[in-house]
């Protein structure tokens, strides 16, 4: 398997130049409710303020404003399922270019109008029937248009990590040093983006993945070493984390940087949305609850560690939040 | 009116120092979705990041802490709707001390199961019948107790000005002078504290009282000059801001230090829980949204101009906010 060269740190730094005039500095959060319970020090990245409503827009920039427009006078094409969607759209907004994104039509409604109130033209395809990517090639052709990975992409992944320099450098400005740091898990982009960002910074920082029970091909692709695929492509509320499987740049990074998966419930994630919400009034969709679902439901120690937890976007149809907060 | 010795900007750098250890420094949250639609630069210092999910901490400890327990040992009695019940249920808890709280039987459910949470006993009384400051005296006679007013009371209101000392030193941090800073306001602490943190720190920035239609008692006292009184006990959904009149002390503060008041509709204040939930992804209750809502609503200029909103508190019921962001 031969990815190319690898991002690295130097890609990262130069990410956080090219977005620092866009994107949000996310405050890194430290409630004393979620200390209470945990015994430990929690603290949580809330990527949920982040422009578009998820750490997506910090890769779609990085990427979007080094396209080539000569070469690629039809603007931009992405496939997402909703945050990646937005990131794309709202950067390709930015930089004065157009936008395609390829959405299943099973995404939330939420995701969509968004994706399209931040300048894209939408199109929707059966998830069961139709192949995303083929549509996403025949588009880029026709328009001339770049296509953008969610997270096989070395910009993409640079542009994600610029969340891990931050939180290690917030983290540091409060007196902690995190023993881990927890990252909800799809593609790995993000991941793999803030654990470079993190090892560089303490090389004994452990990262860790946060996946859907189901959809964790990245926990069983670090145990068995190689790219493992999902069994089925839908069937969890965590809209935003049902990739197929790892990435071939985001699994050699994260066989460098990860040291491990963990797996989370729907109905952990449920109530991590819930806790989020009485406890410490933060929006958050479950695909972006799974790191806090994680720490909240003890999948590692936390008793007298510095804990960080990302969480990853707050996207989530307000029919859909009501049902859980109230459920 | 002799009020006594007004708290003045020692107090609350005496406050800060004393609260230190216990409460959340918020932070002043920049959200480009916010400056879009506003067309200015509007900064949110999130209180409902705060401990027990509203500023009301900051006050409460300040003044529990300085109880004197060998004349009080029974503890300490408030009445309130639900914050400063929640911040005087959690500081006495925290430094080891009794407490009872008298509420009203239609405060929200939350509210009064999050005070027994945070280990204080509720005493519930019918606001249309019972007069709850003689229920409060008779409980502080039997027990020996002390009494800690929401708000017509130094040390109260030293804690909340804290608040004005963060977000005056934060603005500072960001490049930000803020032209104007908006609070939600009931009994008048939270403002006339923030007040007199802001003059002390630019004396050209305005403060401004944020409360909702029919229980504008600031707003109309400050142009009258004398404290008036709400023709109504209830009917708003901002439960927080249903206090009678101004305080003696919070009075002859705004007189010196608050510019004016402005008004929301309960549906302004609904709208802005709905912005904050799509846009912000931050829980901010009735009461806590106000100020929000006057910059949503336009109550005052903010094209090209930086103001902060404080969001004060995210206290709301889970049936409540449903039907709030999906109506």
């Amino acid at each position: 398997m031969a990815v190319g060269r690898l991002p690295d740190l130097a890609d990262i730094e130069a990410a956080r130049e090219r977005i620092k005039p866009y994107a949000v500095v996310t405050p890194l959060i430290e409630h004393p409710a979620l200390n209470a319970v945990t015994g430990g020090r929690v603290l949580l990245k809330a990527e949920t303020l982040q422009r578009v409503g998820a750490f997506k827009f910090r890769g779609a920039f990085n990427a979007v404003s080094q396209i080539d427009r000569a070469r690629y006078p039809g603007g931009v094409v992405a496939c997402s399922s909703g945050n990646h969607a937005q990131g794309v759209a709202h950067s390709a907004t930015l930089c004065g270019m157009a936008s395609v994104i390829v959405m299943p039509s099973d995404a939330p409604k939420l995701k969509i109008s968004r994706t399209r109130a931040f300048g894209a033209e939408v199109v929707l395809y059966n998830r069961a029937t139709e192949d995303r990517d083929a549509i996403a090639r025949k588009i880029c052709d026709e328009r001339k248009a770049a296509f953008v990975h969610p997270f096989d992409d070395p910009h993409v992944i640079a542009g994600q990590g610029t969340a891990g320099l931050e939180l290690m450098a917030q983290a540091k400005a409060m007196g902690a040093m995190p023993d881990a740091v927890l990252a909800c898990c799809s593609g790995g982009g993000l991941t793999t983006g803030v654990a470079i960002a993190v090892k560089a910074a303490n090389a004994k920082t452990e990262v860790f993945t946060v996946e859907p029970a189901g959809f964790d091909e990245f926990q069983r692709s670090l145990v068995s070493g190689k790219r493992e695929r999902n069994p089925t492509a839908s069937g969890s509320i965590c809209d935003a984390l049902l990739s197929p499987m790892p990435g071939e740049i985001t699994f050699a990074l994260a066989q460098k940087f990860v040291t491990g998966g963990l797996v989370v419930t729907d109905e952990e994630a449920r109530a991590a949305m819930r806790f989020a919400f009485l406890e410490l009034k933060l929006v958050v969709e479950p695909g972006g609850a799974v790191a806090l679902a994680a720490v909240l439901a003890g999948k590692l120690p936390t008793k007298g560690r510095t804990i960080v937890a990302l969480l990853s976007g707050g996207n989530v149809d307000p029919a859909d939040y009501a049902q859980i907060i109230t459920g």
